[in-house]
């Protein structure tokens, strides 16, 4: 692919400094440049060479950029995409990594009236336990999967360029529709991440059990990992994939209920039915 | 403590092997004999220097034992107690490693009328990935939590006896009423464990969804790794700790309507407060 001329990364923690770090070291484009409220955050940015250069002032970020990358919460796309606006390049291509879709592809359609010939939206399936800059990392992408779900309006051209950063990457692109994404994810991730939220929620507040943490062990350890995730970045994912969360939340209770009354009555036969067929499942589809 | 000259293992598995070859080592016991129905496994036992004999007559194995530990499933226990009673000698020590502990009570007293002098039922909580007496570790108990439930109709010796046992193999020993612990561990282990057979096994019955374990990551792989555990031995301890687990799973059913109606109502501070919350528990509790 063409050498692009400029990229801006707004919210350089992360996912946006993993994405600039690769992207510096593959030599793909001649100046990244990072946008933040934090300059602290974003000097560091360019200590750690995520980044070339830095600005705190939209305007300068996103003027001249071929691609603007959002790496913010879910909460913030609306506003950002609204600041940008009035300094936006015609072709400047507008791509993003939030963990649900249809609420960003709702917030660009709210700022500009219309959906933008160039904007794909995006979800790089890929974390650690750390966060921020600090963490960044060019190989954060190299085999994890990345979704694009591009619009009715999102150009060939474009989806083909952010496609060949991401593959520039190493990561493995999939192109999705925005709604089936956001009903995946929110039950292969949301859910999950609420049910785990939620039972370490439960076992705090039971104070009749005293403290009970020091009674778990290893398989609560990993069980609970996930409810040490950021709390505001999955505030976010909830309110912002509220429909598709509520869905499986639903469906996950129906679940439990019919659990709870095989237990009750002590049906062994469908209790081990339901166990062995879970745990086959899950040998088959994931290793470890 | 004396050096005991005959110990019996019921059950040469993960648990019970680990607890034989560990008392071995230590040098603290004359005879440490297994028992089981599958020979090709206990001569595995023998070569792995794990027992010094075995023996498929329940007669044989606990005749002129000091002290028996039954490292069955939980549903197993009855039948062995029933098989073993006739052979028994007065001061033999009966001990085990259940997960549940009311239900091995109310099999004692149902197997020999009242409640034994020498019984002292237990819990060791270790466990490992793999099982069976290939895994047979004899450190798997150093540093880890060994609760006791003693009845009141148990010796203060064989307590202290079968606490010296564990103290030896590094075990921190807890003594604590069957109750208490049957409560505290449905609530830490039982409900996480039927929580995530319940996730799997409904993401693998939504065939809407496709092969959606294919999208799953880090989060979702450390969320369910306890639902690849064994199925008889969870269906065992859901029939056998069937009250305390369905009292947490209706507790646990109420705290998700709740956060069902939270995200419904897209309530941000409520998620936040709930998701901050459960983070700085477990962060403050759980190391990784």
């Amino acid at each position: 692919m063409n050498k692009l001329n400029k990229i801006t990364i707004i919210g350089v923690g992360l996912i946006g400094g993993s994405f600039a770090k690769g992207l510096k070291q593959a030599g793909l484009v001649k100046e990244i440049m990072g946008f933040g409220q934090n300059t602290t955050n974003l000097q560091k940015a360019i200590e750690l060479d995520v980044v070339d250069s830095f600005t705190t002032d939209i305007a300068e970020a996103v003027q001249d950029s071929d691609l603007v990358f959002l790496a913010v919460p879910l909460g913030a796309m609306k506003t950002v995409l609204e600041n940008m606006k009035p300094y936006l390049s015609k072709n400047t291509i507008i791509t993003d990594g939030g963990s649900a879709k249809s609420s960003v592809i709702l917030s660009a359609q709210e700022v500009f009236g219309e959906l933008p010939e160039h904007f794909v939206p995006g979800h790089p399936i890929a974390g650690k336990e750390k966060s921020g800059v600090t963490a960044a990392d060019e190989q954060l992408y190299v085999d994890h999967r990345v979704i694009l779900t591009p619009t009715a309006a999102t150009s060939q051209a474009s989806l083909e360029i952010v496609q060949g950063l991401w593959s520039a990457l190493g990561a493995n692109v999939e192109i999705m529709n925005p709604q089936q994404h956001d009903e995946i994810f929110a039950a292969t991730s949301h859910l999950p991440h609420l049910l785990a939220f939620s039972l370490v929620d439960m076992l705090n507040e039971h104070e009749e059990l005293g403290d009970v943490f020091q009674y778990t062990a290893g398989g609560f350890r990993d069980f609970t990992r996930i409810a040490s995730s950021d709390a505001v970045m999955w505030r976010d994912i909830a309110v912002y994939n509220s429909e598709a969360i509520v869905k499986w939340l639903k469906n996950y209770g129906l679940a439990l209920e019919e659990l709870t009354k095989l237990v009750e009555e002590k049906d062994s036969d469908a209790l081990y039915t339901l166990f062995k067929d879970a745990k086959q499942a899950r040998d088959k589809h994931i290793v470890n």
